[in-house]
């Protein structure tokens, strides 16, 4: 079958490759619709690594995606041929501690498509453990859910802060993980998020939703913004999304005392928390590595209407041109937050 | 002044009182502007009791109250004169061990309005603890004030609840507090909340929000539709809010295996639950009595516009009419949710 | 093989059996070494049923088990030929959403052992997950081991309640998993533990463990000890683990405002909670069924000798006379605690 | 009356002071009978302030403190006259937000003993509010109770980290503190916990107590000994006690997934958290500020046996003989846990 394969740092091609995939009792064959490109699938084309993970060998990008079941296992029940899906992109050994305590996200063992040395889906079809396989409902379509993958971020993100109803929020970063971050914790019960950046195009975008609020860093800071906002009590709340080694010495600025800070931007650089600030406040302090039971809890939220993620996706390309799509997303254009392929 | 007095059961007057309020160092004395009915106003009234409260001596009526700041006791730091309120009308010892522990509300020592032998504040004004004073956002008008109240409740029942987001919940019984809970339930993350009662009126006013269904228990049951919409899995959350012994041997059918009930209605009668049924489902029950902490929240989600508790609002009566307000709401008419009074 | 096996209602044999096990790819066999006789073992002995699960076929009994690992699956990397080992009973479908989100005990697909129709372990060797088969430390004999499995209950019980340290509790009940659970609680964090009955041998049995209060009922009700002790505030935790339709009412008069209630024994009939008391003191109510992820913990408490599980050995029969042992465990003497079997 | 006063940097007088303190109506008057020397009095002694805390007029110190009540206020219920009693030495704004929440230890107006500007308790007598008092039971020993101050971090710590029953624990710091934490840990349900320190004086006493485990950080890490002890897998729960720069870039290398990161020793420098390990075990990270809600706790686990403090007292001081105390505190001998002087 062809397939989008990252051929070596810099180098993509659309060509034939040759995956052999068998179909356990457990597993369903899914042909592949939409495929949203991840800023890690763009920076593995662009660097050949991230982190400890570096691309050695040929490998099929692409991770964010929905599709349509083909085949099902012996032992599948609730899923059949022609539902509608999406699929979780991380595969965690069944058999392990992490997965026995409910935590299977970090599973050492997990296997994640498009992470070195596993290909992701940027193909016509794959085969999945439906254990890990979403059926949509009816009024959810394959663009909204290949949307799912990097939503289910920002439902972790709010599922660790513990919102209580009314929380105020702030979340550090508008880029796409920012703003998916903020509309999780909105519909999470939250009632009304921060959103700060430098950018003015992608604080538009945050800013079109109700319940955002835009705060532009180039005429405030957030610490100044939510204290005269919250009467110098401070947010129930703040996300890092941002990953920037200025952010984090702020942070204890921002949350309010026995409040929370939730860390998902990885940060490239060493960072420094105010660790008397946060612990004058006793603040706590959670993380998040990708996702653990929200896909589900995404989907009810998205049919439900309480988030809308279709005006997320700047632009789509057919699978034949997927290099382009790639090459689009590698400009970083302000105003584009996610594209996507159809197959 | 003049304020609305339960004299005995079944007969109410509109005449003068003398009232002795010190104002203490922590306190503030408030114009009331607006003041809504309570079922447990109207069942002093009707019937002279709730429990163990009885009304041996003439009383000052209603709990549910917003109005003006007219003056602050010298310690207070974060309320002025002017200030546009509501208030939390449970007054618990601030030495006791409840509060110490954050649960004010279950201190024995509690001294609430319009429980026997509490005056309530159906009276031109009131001196109150300013930290049981809440300024108002300036979009949040004093009717919708006065509702914070009740809405306290379904708040609380959302915070016991520890929704996570995309949980499905179920609301038994579409009285004001079942409504309540259901709208909090969805401002506090969950993507739908099913809310059953054989009342047709009841029912068209709670399903005429977005995010509520409601279910006729004249045509089907609350288990059987719970089961068909969640692929027999079960609701995340059951609210029991009617108090019927009907409805609590079935709880345990409604909710999924893990998942928490919550209850708020108080039944009159000896009650079942099925526990062979919630061991079977390891199953969480939660119980809420009155709230804490979560006026300020509530008012954060109104002034956002995520909860909107107009529509709730059926009859506003001025003062002098305040008997009329109390005889229509005796009758309990299905259209009816809160009458309010304006001072 | 030879195995224990209950033919039909009152009548055990100790006879040759053909089970075929395969061992698959993440499985390890288990030559069992000891293997405890349970109240569940007896009951269906007895009564040939508890409740839904009728003894319909001959079935072997035991499921309270450890012994040696003898041969290990390709996949398996935590265990190797020779290990001391004991093993959860209870075997769910991996691929469950109840696995998924880190409850498997309640997943509706669980195989246990000695639950009809599923055998038990009474025999020489099992093959069984590896994933469910715990490495024992050094310095635990399979005599503590093969007490792990009813520990686990009193464990499940203890997280459940979410103790904080210096708790005060109380259990409902002295008989095995009331002791069970009395220990656990006072290692998972409790100060003291009340523990209740009317049975003399019983209550002696849990006071000769440091920090276990006896409370006879021939004598005294649990609610007026409580008082007395906690100068009117109640006991924070009060476990159920009699099952008895007159312990359910009192249960609210034991605990304090805001505390917990665990119930944990299963009623024969049908049961009453005083729902206004619970709703007056906001009171949470958990419930326990079997137990997850909570193996190593109990063995980790063993080994480090804060759990003392051997005084509640009774008695130790060779396997030629397991039906003796079933004899006297269906005797009930109230100084016996735990009888077990060794092959 | 006489009380012991830090003149100002370096210098301690035993004099005649003048402190007018009337008593509330919620208040009792304690004769004091105890006070621990904390290490927080003796850096004001030696270094004249803590971060921006600065002694700039005489300040009497103390502030671990047990006694005897000599007078009560007219509303005081719980407490009488001859009441021995052990106090929190923080009195918190009983009208603020942060005692609304139960979470009084950080409320911004919180006045503590000792701390500039606030007068110490190295006195006869105080009064204090009633509401932070607490009666001892009748095997607890003034001087016991006057160890319940440090050790109520070490119980915040316990709570904060939400020890599941048989956690496994390492404490970073064999201090006072390191300590306290251990034995809060090990009486809050953990089965061992792993203390590390370079001093071999500090290991020797933290290691005399049944579940510490001493780590010498001259002849291994922490990290290799819990990798080793729980095959790889790592710690529940890692307390950093020392304040240590050295340690903070390490703690996530000793926590297991999924598990907390408990931070209670005040850094002197700017410190590193890893945020990549962190988020990629999806760690959470606590923080403790003092103690709310521990004291009575602390004292049913030290009636009860479960907690030795008693090996902790290395030498008592008669209160004339206080600047000696001062002198040796101020050495820091490894065998001095805590010196305690007597009014």
């Amino acid at each position: 079958m062809q397939a989008l394969v990252l051929e070596r740092k810099g180098e993509l091609s659309l060509r034939d490759v040759t995956i052999t995939e068998t179909l356990g009792p457990s597993d369903v064959r899914i042909a592949i619709h939409t495929v949203g490109v991840c800023g890690s699938d763009v920076h593995y084309y662009t660097h050949g690594a991230i982190g400890p993970f570096v691309v050695k060998a040929p490998m099929v990008l692409g991770h964010e995606a929905s599709g349509t079941v083909i085949e099902v296992g012996e032992a599948v029940r609730h899923l059949t041929v022609g539902d509608r899906v999406c699929m979780e992109p991380g595969i965690p050994d069944l058999n392990s501690r992490a997965v026995r305590e409910g935590m299977y996200n970090v599973d050492p063992a997990v296997r994640f498509w498009a992470t070195p040395p596993v290909d992701g889906v940027l193909r016509p079809e794959v085969v999945h453990p439906a254990a890990f396989t979403y059926r949509l409902p009816d009024n959810v379509s394959f663009a909204e859910a290949a949307m799912v993958e990097p939503f289910a971020v920002g439902m972790q993100a709010a599922v660790k802060a513990r919102i209580k109803p009314g929380d105020v929020a702030a979340v550090i970063g508008s880029g796409t993980i920012g703003i998916m971050i903020a509309l999780a914790a909105l519909a999470g019960g939250c009632s009304r998020v921060y959103v700060s950046d430098f950018s003015a195009g992608k604080l538009a975008i945050a800013g079109g939703y109700d319940g955002i609020v835009p705060v532009d860093l180039n005429t405030t800071t957030l610490a100044d913004t939510i204290e005269r906002d919250t009467r110098s009590w401070g947010a129930d709340i703040v996300f890092e999304a941002s990953g920037s080694a200025r952010a984090f010495p702020q942070l204890t600025d921002v949350v309010r005392p026995g409040g929370a800070i939730v860390l998902v931007g990885l940060p490239v650089d060493d960072v420094q928390i105010n660790v008397n600030a946060a612990i004058g406040k006793e603040i706590r302090i959670e993380t998040v590595f990708r996702y653990a039971n929200v896909f589900d809890r995404a989907l009810a939220l998205i049919a439900s209407g309480k988030v809308d993620l279709k005006p997320l996706i700047s632009a789509t390309f057919p699978f034949a041109r997927s290099i382009e799509a790639f090459e689009r997303a590698a400009q970083g254009l302000p105003s584009d937050v996610k594209l996507q392929i159809t197959l």
